[in-house]
């Protein structure tokens, strides 16, 4: 089958990476909202374009993988593809989910296209993995932990604190917290009880440390209600010991069965050298599933809610019933 | 709606515990291939049959779920009832899969049915997280532990032996090898390196216990390729420590993403106070789902790989949508 990308950012770089290990899945064209001429990508034989050629609706690709940003980029971007194309999003405003779906969904059901969103670990394999336990374990309580990994929205924030030159944040979850979950007694926990959060920051030569610091400890939602820790360092060490993105986390759930309360706990963890590289794959595994899917004739708004898991694989049901069953 | 459950040892137990606890699934009979009448079963209102009454096709309930054995039950019964019925068991002679899966998709296409098998949670949970987890990052490896938890075969083998009055076989994973593949050093593994085994033996009084800790250590297949310690216990401790099913393992894979081969490690973990309990709630989860699918129209066999995961919850895809993505 054949893909294409709108934006290379890391993400759009990610699913090009995650492409490129597929047997199945050729990628046809990166298409991007800048001047298509001053864009190098990894893949030989993949074309680079402008993103406006899209709106032909005739670009020879069976997916298009959008990878931009949730707050402004995705809200009209994928409605607007998926009335064109097979299309698949990470878009994560949990709030608007439903909003954005129901536009997904009519263009796409318009088209005669899938528009699948919502896609990459969280959302997506970590809201597989809470549907899958409360439909296993009815009544019992999910917790998700995340990190230990960079927050680029986290890092951000802080490097639009005057006098940073750059930032780093890691969220990373508290292990004593962690424990008590994992032994299912289902504990109440508070933000600050669930993450601390730890910043390195490289600063100008005359800012004030101590003012910095204090900004970042007291920014409300990003880190008011956390434990916070801040370290001063060079770019030379931002550069030597920050420059991935990784990544992670767990969903864990834990219920009863049975008259006697018998306790189950489901756990599922990942540890990602790179969020997006990670994400990018999911993506394309998704990519994939809504391709044969809408070989089948089906149309409409997706999530990975909808997904049969035998879709995302591109060995057939008689191999996997075999091997991986 | 309507389910009924054939057989009522510890498995069918677990589907009726686990039926209890949801709202949308009435249990209307258990059925049996003993006299009915000497057989009470914990639902009020739902009768107990016998197991002949089912060759009518019938019988008023959606989905029948078969709580029998792989060996020598399932075989024949998952076959002959998916032709009537629409069907789930937890078939797990992984070997036998592809002929049992041609004869009950035989049987259910013809009969208008779904017939789903080998679910429960290895095969079932496990296997869609080997799935999942190859569909994103193929090529990497996957490794399965199983444990701390109470292996019934295994038990069983060691009933067999000549002056042994009860036992009770856990197996163990080594903590080691799991924090080896965890780390994603993809370790080749012997079958010693994976697992112990643990052994509670209550023997009778004039038996030679030197003689049936050597027959345990070196049975061919259960436990001469692990290392195997074996405690003599007595009947009272046996009923006082040993009398619940607890089970559980994790299923661990790592890969790798781009050209500098970041590594990405998902870890699907279970630990279940009781194994039947839980696996009772996975095959009442794919019931619901399989009447859902066949009131849309279709038919045949099925594995946890062709269910799309909503079809599991009694929840909308609205609220899904709202609260679990």
């Amino acid at each position: 089958m054949k893909a294409g990308i709108l934006g290379y950012g890391n993400l759009g770089r990610g699913v090009e990476a995650a492409i490129a290990r597929c047997d199945d899945i050729e990628l046809k064209a990166v298409y991007t909202r800048r001047d298509p001429a001053g864009l190098s990508i990894a893949t030989p034989g993949a074309a680079v374009k402008s993103a406006a050629e899209l709106d032909t609706g005739l670009e020879d690709i069976d997916v298009l993988i959008i990878c931009g940003g949730s707050a402004t980029d995705l809200p009209g971007m994928t409605p607007k593809y998926a009335a064109l194309y097979n299309v698949v999003d990470s878009f994560d405003t949990h709030a608007n989910i439903p909003t954005h779906f129901a536009n997904v969904d009519e263009a796409a059901k318009k088209g005669g296209r899938i528009g699948l969103i919502s896609c990459g670990w969280d959302p997506g394999m970590f809201s597989l993995n809470r549907l899958y336990a409360t439909s296993i374990l009815p009544g019992g309580h999910d917790y998700t932990f995340w990190g230990k990994g960079v927050s680029q929205g986290h890092s951000d924030a802080i490097r639009r604190i005057e006098g940073v030159l750059d930032a780093r944040q890691y969220t990373i979850p508290v292990e004593a917290a962690v424990d008590k979950v994992r032994s299912g007694s289902n504990p109440t926990l508070t933000t600050r009880e669930k993450h601390t959060r730890e910043c390195f920051v490289v600063a100008a030569d005359d800012a004030d440390k101590a003012r910095i610091e204090e900004e970042i400890k007291t920014m409300p939602n990003y880190f008011a209600d956390y434990d916070t820790t801040v370290h001063f360092i060079t770019s030379e060490e931002m550069k030597r010991d920050h420059s991935g993105l990784p990544h992670g986390g767990s969903v864990i759930y834990s219920g009863e069965t049975g008259s006697n309360g018998n306790k189950h706990v489901i756990e599922y963890k990942l540890k990602l050298d790179s969020n997006p590289e990670f994400t990018g794959a999911v993506l394309t595994a998704y990519a994939r599933a809504i391709v044969r899917l809408n070989a089948e004739g089906v149309t409409g708004g997706k999530t990975v809610f909808d997904i049969a898991p035998a879709y995302l694989s591109p060995v057939s049901g008689e191999e996997l019933r075999a091997h991986y069953l």
